[in-house]
Order: structure tokens, then C-alpha cells, then sequence
């Protein structure tokens, strides 16, 4: 890795621009060339997953929206009316939904519903387990979550991407996200949000169902697996499998708000190793984001006071990612451009 | 005002999300829609102003770089070596190159020259007076320039932009900047910067320089124009005129770094009205930019550590901006989509 960094230090040293001024822009292409092990690298495809997903936690009153709005949301994606067919269409990312247990009948055909976008069906269960008050999944279904994950991981580098990013939509994600994160350790008063827009009766209500379903829970709160099984949900392990399933592809994935970077958390749990090809497309406004993203040692690109999900920041921040390349990509030489240098001060700026 | 405003945010409160979860992009498509007086506003054609220009104060010894490298950037952006040309393209802005007053014989024509961008030759002097010794430019020259400025508002106009934004290029823009601000009543503490990188001997120099060629000019800290034609430059009044010139014509105008926005404060205090066309694209590292558009009640939309200046930040921060008017130009309404709506709480979140 040593030397692929000074080899893109070198080649963006030599770019008609002061050294260093193109700040964090230089610092994202550097981290690419290390994922993609390649000077410059490119990205040419980006791929947006959009996992979907219901919670049976969403029975305690912790959300603001019915659960049937996740089955109307996942429709809307996939007709292209959603918040991310905007984004993603603006920053030139290809959207793959997919179903990872969204409640009710398994989605009609392609054919009958006709998405705008890739839709991919990966139930492993129709939503999952009250994880108030029991397990939200069996281990055989955990595993196979995981296992799913790591198949799109494959899907990712069959369609040649070289970007992804992971976004999420599901009633009741905030709850399930907190929940698995005071099972690893952080406090309630960090992590519990208003998520939608609930009020402070109802925010109360949440931190005390996130805190029970976290006791009754009693797992070793370094067992990222055993968290995923009984407080997670298919979505939440898809995510995590995902990302673990991407190490050594040369691909790299960038994180949405809260819930995704709990999925995330979980999957650094089993293999810290992954922080190396991630990046925090955006610090979210959902209170318990900016501590998950530290303890990964991940700095958000952008801060837009965005809570909505379904991938927004991450395909905003991955878009800089990719200004950045192009500027390593684009750029003239200063002996190419007949451009005098003068190499810079060594003094730290 | 006050109707398209509560016009715009019924807009986005019936569109298929939680109630301002799209945070800033938000706010920026409320105030996209106050200044094209239009709900919901559009940008479909963007345009980067780049102002070429050589400064007299870079005989003091306050940058890194020699002088003819304002011509041979320029030149470089012309033939799409720069970085503004890589980022530019990433963000889908057009680009319209400005001599404002580069040292050296006339450009060559378009046909010997074929340059990839717009190019538009704005001279009313080559270069500007050694700001540390006599004045910057004669009355008529900041006249004509700011004139020039104006028309160029006119030009945006007649290309059918929605949005524009400003960047600059030259060789001691960063001393002319802090000169002004200096003049304007700031602290050289806090607006004399490294710039494209000189050590601290080199920045103590440029310090004594600034505060000195403030002195010298001995202007009212609050006449705009005075301290233009004293300490500024022919870009810099031409930007300045740039920004006044959109009054009333329902563009937008995005700003780059620390030169750029020293610039539009001599335009703020001509008219502090400008602030309602105006957006900051990004904080650069450079400091001394943060004050500035404090004063201006301006508020970046990315922080990425850049400082290379050319619209550089402003096309990334622009595109932003451009992201959430497509979020509310093409997200379907809980109605059409047939999603379940709560409403939201009426609890500030």
C-alpha cells in the first residue's frame, strides 16, 4: 500500500494545481488507488444498493409512519419517484433495489411492475422478529442474510462497478440500528433519535424499547453476528454481508446515514479490515451517526443536515469521491501544460 | 418573498419524504425559488465565470509562484488541463474563461488558439498598479471594470444560465484580496494567508506588504469601489460588477474561495441586497475566508480543505444546490405515489 500512496502522491504532485490544494479531494484519490491498487484509478460505474426492509420492533410505537409505508416506498424507488432516483440520477449512480424482507406478498414480476431501476429479490424472511421481545432471526436466517450480502458483493463486480454504496429504507430502521448499537456498547442518550420526526413522548418511548430489547438481547457486545440475529433484521445483515463481501475486489463502497453505518458497524465488528475500502458519504443529522463513523475512523464528506435515507448522502458524498479521481484523471501536467513549478514549500500548510 | 417561500416548503412537504429530511438541499431550493421567483425553481443550464488576471503586488515577493503563470493557467484552462475543467465537467457546468487583464500581448484569436471553452477577452488594463506603491487603477479603469462586470451579468443572461458561479486565477490574488479586506477593516491576522503554499518567512513578508499597501491607500473601510480601484484589480471589479450586474435577473451566482468572495464583499458594500442571489460553495482553507462570508450571512455548503481557487469549490457546492431543485422537480407526492402520510410532528427537530 506504502508505495501506491506515494505514486499517487507523486503523480497528483505533478498536476498543474499547487501541491496539496485540491484538499480532501486528493486524499479520497488516494484512498481509491489503494482500494483499486491502481494509478489513477477511475470510476467509471457506480452502483447504489438500496436495501429494503420491515422491522417488527416498528410495533412498539417507535416510528411516525405505518409500517405498510416501507412496501409503498420500495414502489416508489423502483418507479422512480423517490428521493434517490432523484439524487442518484443528478450524480450519475445506477440504483439496484432490493427487497431484504419488506412485509406482505412477495412482489409481483418485473413484467407486471416494470421498475425503472434493477430490482433485486432476496427475502430471506418477510421482516423480522419483535426484537423486544424475542430474537430477530433465527441463526440459520442470520447466516443466510450474510451469505446473500456477500453474493451482491459479487453481483457489484459482475456489473464492473467501481463504486457502491449501501442506502436503506425501512420503517423502524432508526430503532433496530440503535438497539443493535447499545447491545455494542454505546449509551441509549447517544444513539436514539427522533428518526422521521417522532415527538419528545414518543422519542421517550423509543429509548426505553431500545434499552429493553437490548437487555433482553444479553449478547457479548463484540459479537457483531450474535447482535445481527437478535436485534437486526434481514436488511441490516444483507448490508453487513455486503460490505464484508467486497474486500479484496477492488471496489469501494460508500456509507449512508445512521442505519447503514450500524450495518456497517456490525459487519467491523467481524472484520475491522473494512474501514479500508469505505468511505461516510455524509454526517447525518440523526443523533448516534457521528460516534459510529469515529469508532470506524471514517470522516464524513459532506454535512447537509440530511436525515432521510435511502442513500442520498452516500451517493452526494461518493460523487466527490469521483470529482476527485477526475481531477487526478483530467488534469494536465505542469510539463505537459508548459506550466512553471515551483515544487512548494515544505512547511506543513 | 414570503408567499414563494411558504409555497416552496408546501411543495416539499407533500413530496414522498420525512418532513426536512433533505436538511440543506431544502433551504437551498427555497432560496433557488426566491430568486427565480418560481416553485418549483429549475436549474437546467449552469455557467462558471473564470476571471484571469495578474496582480502588481506579486513583485513584492508574496507568493510562490512566478507571474507568467496567470498566462500559462489560463492558457491551461482553455486547452482543459485544470483542475476547473475536470471538476467543471463532473459537476455539469459550462465554462466561460475571462481576460481580465492578464499580463503580456493580446490572446491570440479563438481560430489560431482553439480554445475547448467560451472565451471572452475583458481587458481594460494589463495587470494592475503595485498596490503597495500607487493606486490599482485609475478611476476610469475601476469604472470601466465594473461596468464590464455588469455586462458580463447580462451575458449569463443571454446564454439562458439559471445558475452561475465566479472563479478566479492570477498570481497574488490572495495579497490583493487580504490588501482590500485590510482597507475594509479586517485584521491582517486574519485574512493574510499561505496561499499557493510560501513558508513563514515568505508569509510574514506578505503580511508586512498587505497592511502596509492598506495604509498607503488610506480609503474609507466602508467605499467599495475606492478600495477596488486602490488595492483591487480589474478581475476583481469585473467580479464585483459580475455579482451587482444579477440584481433582478433571477440567477443565481455561486461563490468560490477566499479571492472570489473578498471580491463580491466590495460588491456588498456597494449593495448588501446581494446576498439573496449569492451562495457559498465551499470554505476554503484558505483563511480569512470564513470571516468574510460571515459578514455576508453566507453559509458554505462543503468544507473539503480545498485551496486551489479557478470555481474549484463553487461547482461542487453549486451542484448541490442543483441536486436538491431535482429532488423537488421530479420526487413524486405522497398522493401520486400512494404513500401513507403522517403529517410529521410539529416539534422543532
Amino acid at each position: 500500500m506504502e508505495s501506491i500512496k506515494s505514486t499517487m502522491e507523486n503523480h497528483l504532485n505533478n498536476l498543474t494545481k499547487p501541491r496539496g490544494s485540491l484538499g480532501r479531494l486528493e486524499d479520497y484519490c488516494i484512498k481509491m488507488a489503494e482500494i483499486q491498487k491502481q494509478v489513477p484509478p477511475k470510476i467509471e460505474k457506480k452502483g447504489i444498493y438500496v436495501f429494503a426492509g420491515d422491522h417488527g420492533i416498528a410495533a412498539e410505537g417507535v416510528s411516525l409512519y405505518p409500517q405498510e409505508v416501507t412496501r409503498q416506498m420500495l414502489l416508489n424507488i423502483l418507479s422512480g419517484g423517490a428521493a434517490i432516483n432523484a439524487l442518484a440520477g443528478g450524480c450519475g449512480w445506477e440504483i439496484i433495489a432490493v427487497d431484504a424482507g419488506v412485509l406482505g406478498d412477495d412482489f409481483p414480476s418485473d413484467k407486471e411492475i416494470q421498475p425503472l431501476c434493477s430490482f433485486l429479490r432476496e427475502r430471506v424472511r418477510t421482516g423480522s422478529g419483535n426484537c423486544l421481545r424475542e430474537a430477530a432471526m433465527s441463526t440459520a436466517e442470520t447466516d443466510r442474510a450474510l451469505e446473500r450480502g456477500r453474493a451482491l458483493a459479487k453481483d457489484a463486480a459482475e456489473r464492473g462497478l467501481d463504486m457502491t454504496a449501501v442506502g436503506d429504507m425501512g420503517i423502524g430502521n432508526t430503532s433496530t440500528a440503535a438497539a443493535m448499537l447499545v447491545a455494542a456498547g454505546f449509551s441509549a442518550a447517544d444513539v436514539v433519535d427522533r428518526g422521521t420526526g417522532i415527538d419528545s413522548a414518543m422519542l421517550e418511548n423509543k429509548r426505553r424499547v431500545v434499552e429493553a430489547a437490548a437487555r433482553r438481547a444479553n449478547v457479548p457486545p463484540g459479537d457483531g453476528k450474535a447482535i445481527l440475529r437478535e436485534l437486526g433484521s434481514p436488511d441490516f445483515a444483507m448490508m453487513a454481508g455486503f460490505i464484508l463481501g467486497l474486500e479484496g475486489r477492488g471496489i469501494a463502497c460508500v456509507l449512508d446515514g445512521f442505519p447503514v453505518t450500524s450495518a456497517a458497524y456490525m459487519a467491523y465488528l467481524i472484520n475491522p479490515g473494512i474501514s479500508e475500502w469505505l468511505f461516510a458519504g455524509h454526517l447525518s443529522k440523526v443523533a448516534g451517526h457521528k460516534p459510529v463513523l469515529e469508532r470506524m475512523g471514517l470522516e464524513p464528506i459532506v454535512n447537509l443536515n440530511m436525515r432521510l435515507g435511502e442513500g442520498t448522502g452516500a451517493v452526494i458524498g461518493g460523487h466527490i469521491v469521483e470529482l476527485g479521481v477526475l481531477a487526478a484523471r483530467k488534469m494536465a501536467s505542469f510539463a505537459d501544460a508548459h506550466v512553471s513549478d515551483t515544487g512548494g514549500s515544505e512547511e506543513k500548510y
